[in-house]
Formats: structure tokens, C-alpha cells, sequence
């Protein structure tokens, strides 16, 4: 069911999550192969966290659980795109509905 | 201008390409932060490609470029958020408009 794809040094893999109902870029996070199975096998999404070094379920503590929809994989089998259903007031622990919530000044010379 | 980011160990950091004309993800690619003043100075995407140990502009022998629309970083400041105006028939090299065209089967239990 899971097709071959290329985790990095620390078997991970990023999964940019996109939220179903009006593609806005939620967040970033890594999987490792145990992290997709819990995700396919759940139906919510499964993360491995290198700084706590556990999985974690996104929202067991908020409930801004996020219901999978869809699992995508790139070209070179390095990236996943989760579309979820995103429950609660949002994905990111700031209270943000999006964790890219802030932007850097360009000078946009293509403007 | 920019903000203090948090590189990987090899000094990258992950950037997700969005078609800003329709939402759609369409690559993920890694940036360092010379590639990132190369995207803002020249308002079209700049990364490092970790295979070919080299800088390399999008588009340079396809003619696809992507012309910046707006940075965005996230909460954790270790993602990049990059929407594009994206020029020519796509962002992957096997000619899909984005590198994202295969599904992972799932039985998708919230259904």
C-alpha cells in the first residue's frame, strides 16, 4: 500500500500538510515509516517530533486534530502532501489557523 | 531583511513552492541561505541541490521559472512558504504542472 519512498539520514520524510477546503498551507512536519503507517491506519495525522524524539498525534493535547483526506508523494518519493480536514480553531500551537503566518519583506522586483 | 531561520545541520532549510494563481503545492525544494538572497534579489526560486552540490535557479534549462510572489516562514522558523507565479507548462520535470501527481492508496477510515 505505501510505495517506496526515500527517507533521509534520520529516516524521515517532511509532509507539508494543506488543508482540503481552501488549500491553505497549514504546516510542515517529518514522518518516519511507523509515523504513515499510524496515519493511514488512523486516519489523522501521525508526526515524529526530533526535538522530543516520539510520535505525537497532531492535536492529542489542542483537539485541532487534522483528518486525512489525501496522501500525495512527489516526483523524487522524498516529499508527502497530506490534504486534511483540519478540526478546531487551527493548526498552529500560536492559536494561527497556519503556522506560515508571517511574511518576509521583499523588494519583488518582478512587481 | 530576513529573519533569523533555523537551518538544518547541513545549513538548509525546506521550501515549499504554492501556484499562487490556484493554491496548488507544487514542489518542495531545499534553500540555504545564500539561495534565499538569490531568490529575493532576483524574484525568481534559488536552491541548493543536495545531489549536485550546486546552486540552481528553477526553470535555468526547462525555461520554467517561478517568479516570487511572497516568502512566508512559520512558527517554528524552519519552513519556508514560497508562492510563485510559475512560467511555462510546470514545476516537475517529468512535465505534470506540480511534482505532487501520484496518490498513496488509502482506505481513508473517516469516509
Amino acid at each position: 500500500m505505501i510505495p517506496e519512498l526515500k527517507y533521509d539520514a534520520k529516516k524521515l520524510i517532511p509532509a507539508i500538510i494543506q488543508d482540503i477546503s481552501n488549500d491553505e498551507v497549514l504546516m510542515l512536519a517529518y514522518m518516519n515509516r511507523t509515523a504513515l503507517e499510524k496515519t493511514i491506519k488512523t486516519g489523522k495525522t501521525h508526526f515524529w517530533s526530533r526535538s522530543r524524539k516520539k510520535y505525537w498525534m497532531k492535536g492529542e493535547t489542542s483537539g485541532n486534530i487534522q483528518l486525512v483526506r489525501e496522501i500525495l508523494y512527489d516526483c523524487d518519493e522524498d516529499t508527502l502532501l497530506v490534504k486534511v480536514e483540519q478540526i478546531g480553531t487551527g493548526a498552529c500551537h500560536t492559536g494561527n489557523r497556519t503556522c506560515f503566518y508571517r511574511k518576509i519583506e521583499t523588494e519583488q522586483p518582478n512587481k
